[in-house]
């Protein structure tokens, strides 16, 4: 009788994550995914359930990752959160750029497959956006208190911006625009900002 | 013998083109397109090339015919050229919601799954890109000579800007994001734009 396999569950979901975040969720195969695990079908059905299981698993774990990565550099005392945004802005840009070719962004990689087609996948691509806005928006609230974004402006309306700019950079980047272009767009966004 | 079968060549390539819009390049199989055009395998082959080379060619295709709509938008005389970037914008961000579910844009679909780790794709994404953002340049210069936008202004800068900005609002779009909020990124970026 053959004898139970243990394996460590972050590293078969981080390996599950690359394989679909190399190849998209259609053109990710069971024995692509076995490949990628080291596992046989039965252990991955056994223990997460079929590929959409094991998918929707590994993606909400990159939403609940994208949206605490986000938080952690904007999130903070009043001082200093200008800088902070700018920064997060700044190196969103710089990293969203190849050669070598950036890998991008799981979620926009997801979001263009499925999103539209797929209830559950919107509703989780909807509410991650929502808390990247809801992210932004608190750190222009920040600066406005710290005086460094004018009082007048509507938080909500300049984090919407924001967050459409940084997801329309990191897509730019993933189609082969040049890093120069991306932080041109990326510093006429934050001069955008008013200024006390 | 068999009789040669003829066919419209437009109606097969806008058949194939929405069966790759719908699933990926990945996840459209030949039967998938013998499905979608009507026409056998042997057909498609002789017409077309493999899957690949029908790809390109309705990708091509429809890069072209996204610059053409752009440009046939925002070029024109000096005279209401801010009108004309004001009312693209507007509507970019209007049907880039749903529901129903905004099918997208085929450009943003492909580079997410393909640009990056395919040259060929790439140098079309990012010639596209640029082909848009110089469109959009042309239309603010354009309205600053016509006294719209400050003179002052560097019409690349806003360019890069808007253009990020109009491909961070599709995707949001496709992600389920509201058109109320998907509206407050588009106003926020043109009033942006340095007025006289």
């Amino acid at each position: 009788m053959a004898r139970p396999r243990t394996f460590d569950e972050n590293t078969v979901l981080e390996a599950a994550r690359d394989a679909f975040w190399k190849s998209g969720y259609a053109a990710t195969s069971m024995d692509d995914l076995t490949a990628a695990t080291g596992l046989g079908k039965g252990s991955l059905y056994a223990a997460f359930g079929g590929k959409r299981e094991l998918f929707d698993r590994v993606f909400r774990d990159y939403c609940a990752a994208a949206t605490a990565h986000t938080r952690a550099k904007l999130d903070g005392p009043d001082a200093g959160a200008y800088k902070r945004l700018r920064a997060y802005v700044l190196k969103l840009a710089a990293d969203s750029a190849g050669p070598p070719a950036p890998r991008g962004c799981l979620l926009a990689k997801t979001g263009a497959e499925l999103a539209g087609t797929d209830a559950a996948i919107t509703d989780q691509t909807r509410s991650t956006y929502d808390a990247l806005g809801a992210a932004i928006a608190s750190c222009i609230a920040a600066a406005q208190r710290d005086g460094d974004i004018a009082a007048s402006a509507n938080p909500r309306d300049l984090s919407a911006m924001l967050l459409a700019t940084l997801r329309g950079i990191e897509a730019l980047g993933k189609g082969g625009v040049t890093v120069a272009t991306l932080r041109r767009a990326a510093r006429t966004a934050l001069e955008a900002l008013p200024r006390n």
